[in-house]
């Protein structure tokens, strides 16, 4: 998928929600636990109820792993079920991984070849060669951390040289590596007002926003700060939506608070002149 | 384990050395690749071969990662086999894991918790609230990024705040969320000169070396400006080790340059009067 593809997609769907796939056994209805694979269930029916509202999806492997080797067949389950029912979505593989160039080839495999992710979120930290091997893969995505939603972002994000911070580092330097068509960045939603600079620097790249919702961040702000000529946003958000509800209509909660989101996003998007 | 510990077992066996268990189904001999599980196979005999010499075992998460749920499998198996025979054996998951509190908890469970491991690699890009869920396991360790020894740590990695270079940062800031009992850090061994400006920021604390060998690096430069009073090193060694060989005797010329880098080792250790 490139980068026209994805704007077309949020054009049809008036939309650029992304929907966190987070799901935790402890959190997912009782009434689901007597399956076979209690994950794999809730995950489909919050497909089923929410991707008339969602250009995404984004499980964050954390998890799945942590399920052990069932949870890596539960993952590989989700997306191909979304793949099949809805090759037009965007499904973003969150591992944040990042290794040694021979290491990184391995993860990229996994994600972007033997499973049909269309992205994986990258740590930037080691830098060029182990961000590219990612970067291999045609029509696919790197989505790379630049200035994430939590606390911890204070502690080294804002390291400051010469008036520049590192995550503006990794936005400057990083835009050498790959184009608008397979890279994109992690700008959490909590720093919005932050979204003005950033859009100095990376005016036409996707930004992936995590973060409103549960986290506290803004829609109205980040698309106020976010948006640009292509929409240019996926805006994540996770337990706000799957976890709306915990009874046996816990899905159709969900679709209610992706539709409402979606509604929102409409709005931004009209009033932008992008549909 | 705790620090005393480790340096004990280093004393006992006359080394610090970590071998790597990076394989890779091309690389493997091909007489194991009839059996059930030929990586399993090739893990236990290079184990078998090699725990005289290595007070640590180092899995890259990737080479198994790649190989889907099987690959899972065969990872809990090693760390099991390993503990199981050799319990002293400091094991560390080569994950380079990192992400928000809650995800983060969740990535600490599978390797600490589900699976026994010593240690994660962590990457410190989103900071502390990113890397503490790892360390609220009693005698397990977080092995943190710092300096890595790929081409790409030029990237970000030297980052210059008023003089203080990002790595630094990380030496001086994380030290604060753990001890010498339960934190370590990764320094590359291709930046060994390096070493002796890391080691007044953090002379206590153990770090772990990669980059000696296939990538590189110089153990006798290592131990010249890393060792401490309680040694203070673990290096590891994946590829020149693991795949010395590719026939029928791979574990014994395994166990031959593990035995090398040993004899190598315990010459440095008895230089410094740590035996």
């Amino acid at each position: 998928m490139n980068q026209l593809q994805l704007f077309e997609n949020i054009r049809q769907k008036r939309s650029f929600l992304c929907v966190g796939l987070d799901p935790e056994k402890e959190k997912i209805p009782a009434f689901l636990l007597k399956g076979k694979d209690p994950i794999l269930e809730f995950n489909k029916k919050i497909i089923d109820a929410t991707h008339k509202y969602a250009i995404a999806y984004k499980p964050n492997v954390a998890f799945y792993e942590s399920s052990g080797p069932t949870g890596w067949i539960t993952l590989e389950a989700t997306v191909k079920y979304i793949k099949k029912k809805h090759p037009e979505i965007f499904v973003i593989a969150d591992a944040k991984r990042g290794d040694i160039g021979n290491t990184s080839k391995m993860y990229a495999r996994t994600f972007l070849e033997k499973m049909p992710f269309d992205a994986v979120t990258v740590a930037p930290y080691m830098g060029e060669d182990s961000v590219t091997p990612f970067l291999s893969y045609d029509g696919k995505w790197v989505v790379l951390l630049a200035l994430t939603s939590n606390k911890g972002a204070d502690d080294f994000q804002y390291h400051n040289e010469d008036g520049i911070k590192l995550f503006e580092r990794v936005l400057t330097v990083s835009q050498k590596w790959g184009s608008t068509d397979n890279l994109m960045y992690v700008v959490g939603a909590t720093r919005a007002v932050m979204l003005r600079d950033i859009r100095r620097i990376v005016p036409d790249h996707f930004l992936l926003v995590p973060g409103v919702g549960a986290q506290g961040g803004s829609l109205e702000e980040v698309a106020k700060f976010g948006l640009n000529s292509k929409c240019g946003l996926i805006v994540n958000s996770s337990r706000g939506i799957i976890f709306a509800d915990n009874s046996e209509r816990f899905d159709k909660a969900a679709g209610e608070k992706a539709g409402e989101m979606q509604v929102e996003m409409e709005y931004y998007l009209k009033e932008r002149n992008l549909i």
